[in-house]
């Protein structure tokens, strides 16, 4: 510890380098033209959003590295869940900051916008660096105007988005982790076998039910069944593993057959202290996708506001490019769909005790 | 006034029927099965969104007629105004309490979801009606398991519906108004004309800059030049009124041409006093649509978090077909497509001065 | 499970009960005088505002019942966290909420105001309910009117509430679980004798680190002093168990000694797996605690903004009782206060190896 | 218009300076010892809450500005709404990003507490320009630590707040505004004569009919008549201009009698056209005050949580601080007061013809 650094005094402004900060806008309507009162904001309000980019950044590469570990401590699970906690109110300011962008209206944005051609939202390093690290692939990717998605970028830039897609993404990384999983076969418990078989019991029970009263018509009784699903649809895909991989060869679904299974049982058994935190990474994850299409859909409502059907500065329909990365741009997609295959508590396989023992905290299994 | 009625002691418990209310959550899981804890979330949640919804419709009824006089008072174009912000404030708190509905997990929704057959929020009979009110048309909805909207509901239902659709709806009304404004020809000022004159004069001046100069390459001029549109593109609509009305066959555009060229006035020249309140009347329906549009695309979020693939207990993909509704449901959309006619400022046409004296207070103009 | 109910058809409109809910709306001013337009929102307001605590309040009896079991089973510590975090969410709505109200203008409540007398917020049973099972006793409460809170409802109002006052509550459960902690305790670790050690410890090479240097200006020594605190202040209640019970005695504090300690363990142990739940159960109250008290404050402003220093209905300045119960009427200031307590990680004790094992997996000591 | 300026390109990541931005994050813990993971998080958030209070120094420049002409143009009226209304988004904002801190624990702050001593937020400069730019007064202050609001600064700041505060701030304008209002007298009619003559009528009204009802016990019939208040009491300074002038001497009002006048006449008709957008302006002021103290409460709240009964780094309570200016800095409470004067608009005077021709339209006037 240095003691002379560590009682030098401090002061906010310096601390916080806001001389450096509030200087950094230059408006260009000032130098180009007549100054444009809104310039201002528009230029604020992205440096904020910038800002907030670095933040979150910061806190993946945190949860990255901690993940790349061969074994994922399990005190590090909890902090990724508290970061990941900690990105999702972030993006939920992000969204709500829009509101602030949209009290500029079309008419003042006109006064300047002429000016920052070519400049474009595509041109933040950022926030691609931010998709690319949560597990968004190049070949995901709707393409802007025919181009790859990072030909707006210096050299440097594109070299850094190279190494971050080389590296692993958080994507990568929970799959990995769960398929380290050692809770998918136990003993003689084999997950998937059991659950396979409550499935088909639970269909089977439910069509014999639906089949055998008499109080429902046949057309009911025809859109209960198709409400039920059957092994050959929902289900399909985890009753068959090569079914499985066809789907993910075929670029439908990202995760491994193993880590989908391990998901679903962490879905299915997420009471069990064991699975407290995974289970809660698992529905942030899904979280961080709902707010980041959120923010993509309310940013394409926010440019067709402003511009109608107007090209944007970047030379392509920005409200067009947005609302279909907002359709398409999932990156945690496959755990969403874990919704799919889950059955009522009623159903679930027993856990036998030894297992459920290896489940819990060693405290409560020594005093028991 | 009656004195006893008047004087009469009420109480927050009656005055409010709170008990009535408050004992309105019948669990089907309680009757059916095993009582489900989230069902009573479930059941609440519905129940503030209808009593929102008739909220909304009770602001929208008030407003459609105010606007169904043949001449609507200044003042009540303040007063639509304030009803509109007010259904705008209870929206966003609509899309808000998606929230509160995702603290049901998935898993927990299994433990009731089958009792509710074929209940669906497509039999909301208020959230139709709101719909009918602001204008949105059979013919613009897209069909729901191939049957026309309605059929879910009882012959009243039916009946109160098809009495709103065969009235006059809030778009309706907006654009009788607009057409009836007296300021698109003011004595020797006609408005089309002088404003076809300066886009073209504002296009030719921008594109000889552009040509002309030898800072740019080539490529970049072409960009420039499809940026700057032509009249040909963004401003042949407004140009044409022949083509404006095909697009209005061709149910391309809802809004009259007449209509159009108001709302163009009024959003140009907003800064004139007697155009302060249509300008903002125009803004709140815009930013109706964007609340409303957010809350359908949240609710597929929703929807989809939760059944994942799974079809909806109403028989069909429930995410699937609130995500086209998001996509295409839009009501106003020809008043967000206003920014796409809109010059700068400095393009404008000039307004004669007598003219701006009759967009002015008789006070201002008695007194200078 | 009962077939026939169970393949019973479910409609939205029965099921939500809707038409009772949207037929409780009865306006006063229709009735004595003159339809007063704003009176819709006011009762539909309050009465979504019945339905949220409806559902506040079926969770919190959940949450009690769980935690009246000797034993609060872990899974239940997991239940309750989510429980908890629903009523968060809900509460965030209540006072986003407020803005919706904020739309009706002082002059517009003039309208029905008189109409109202004597009603008023104050009568909402649930509300009550509410905050005594959440732990508010009426020793704590700011009297209204000189008179005890339950004074304005029925007899059978009086004695839910008296039958709720003397039966637990959720603050009461949770000193009681807290206390029943084995970990302050374990084996030669004395948790709170090992904490003093370091408090003193800390405090102690801090201060000759301060006093020591010549870097620091005598002025700044003493500001800097104070920052750190010393054993008998900051410390003191936590040092000495007389003092504790004292402060206790005197109403200045609720939680007991042993709770606090409990609590202050689980604080700064939190990343131990076993405390991972109940360090999330203290934040969830210390954030109801939060969002209670800023729905009191926001509450109070639209109030003075409503009424001025006008007299409310219920016969008494709703702004300044609603102000004093925002600054006093906290539930779960003594775990805010655990905050005061903490020191750095780097001076936490360090716990034995065998007690670490007890607070982790089994199956991770198993494996091992 | 200088076209090689025009022209010139611009790129996303120049024109915002994001690199200057994103790299004026410098962690004192990893400088002073150990690197402390939440502090980035510390100061980002910082800069931000200084990069939205730029912007709204830079919107209340520009209102003060245009308010500062002799006569406040009516266009400049509306502009001036306009940025009070994008001011209190970015406010609204403000308060929400507070859960973005609260992300970060208490004992995760202790990592780095340590080392900002003695910067503290009372050393922002810009949030204490925008307090003397609104219009609190050094008078109206809390005095912290006993010492002058600006002690804190560097000389240039001192100088910088100096001059703000000699010169003229919002609410100085504003009542300049109002009291140069011509409608208080218009030829016969005296707006103050006539509104008193109402009030005695209306109270004189009620009494009677409070008095003379025999359904009403006596206790009720003081009740009511307490809740309707007499000339005594709410009217009694607005009765009474040299009583008025007292309470603003003792400083317990503000705003001038002729200003009061002027704001309550504007409430009371704000339906006619000329008033719409000065009604809105005196809302969006008591909006703002609203704001900024639902932040200093929320604020309040987040450092209790933060650090309970600890002092702050700048060396006092800072909990105290806050909660103590949420309570009293209130800037435009003289505005929330006018509900207090307000009648219903069944009582108001009628206004004669010529009166109310010349609150409208010219065009509007000319063509009836």
């Amino acid at each position: 510890m240095n003691n002379e650094a560590k009682f030098s005094s401090v002061h906010y402004n310096t601390y916080l380098q806001v001389d450096k900060i509030t200087s950094a806008q230059h408006l260009r309507s000032t130098e180009v033209g007549e100054a444009a009162h809104d310039e201002m904001l528009f230029i604020i309000t992205h440096q904020v959003y910038e800002l907030w980019f670095k933040q979150i950044n910061f806190e993946l590469r945190a949860i990255i590295s901690d993940f790349s570990a061969r074994n994922v401590n399990e005190k590090n699970v909890g902090i990724a869940v508290s970061r990941l906690e900690r990105i999702i109110e972030i993006m939920k300011l992000l969204v709500q900051q829009i509101r602030i962008m949209e009290t500029m209206t079309p008419l003042d944005f006109l006064d300047f916008r002429n000016y920052l051609f070519p400049a474009s939202g595509f041109q933040s390093l950022q926030f691609r660096e931010m998709e690319v690290m949560l597990g968004l692939k190049e070949d995901m990717r709707t393409t802007y105007n025919n181009k790859p998605y990072h030909c707006v970028f210096s050299e440097t830039g594109r070299e850094k988005l190279e190494g971050l897609e080389k590296g692993n993404s958080l994507l990568d990384l929970v799959e990995d982790w769960l398929e380290r999983t050692p809770f998918l076969e136990f003993g003689d418990f084999n997950f998937v076998a059991e659950y396979q078989k409550a499935v088909k019991a639970m269909i089977g029970k439910e069509q014999a039910a639906i089949m055998g009263t008499d109080i429902l018509s046949e057309e009911t009784k025809q859109m209960r069944l198709a409400l039920l699903g059957d092994t050959n649809s929902y289900f399909a895909g985890i009753m068959d593993e090569n079914r499985h991989n066809t789907l993910v060869r075929e670029g439908k679904l990202k995760l491994s057959y193993k880590a989908t299974l391990a998901a679903l049982f962490i879905h299915l058994y997420r009471d069990e202290p064991i699975l407290h935190q995974p289970f809660r990474l698992l529905s942030k994850l899904v979280e961080i996708d709902d707010q980041l299409t959120t923010w993509r859909y309310r940013h394409a409502q926010m440019v067709m506001r402003m511009l109608g059907k107007k090209v944007g500065t970047g030379g392509s329909s920005g409200h067009e490019y947005l609302a279909v990365t907002a359709a398409r741009h999932h990156i945690f997609s496959d755990f969403h769909n874990v919704s799919t295959l889950l059955i009522p508590r009623s159903e679930l396989p027993v856990l036998p005790e030894v297992f459920r023992k290896n489940l819990g905290f060693y405290f409560s299994a020594a005093n028991t």
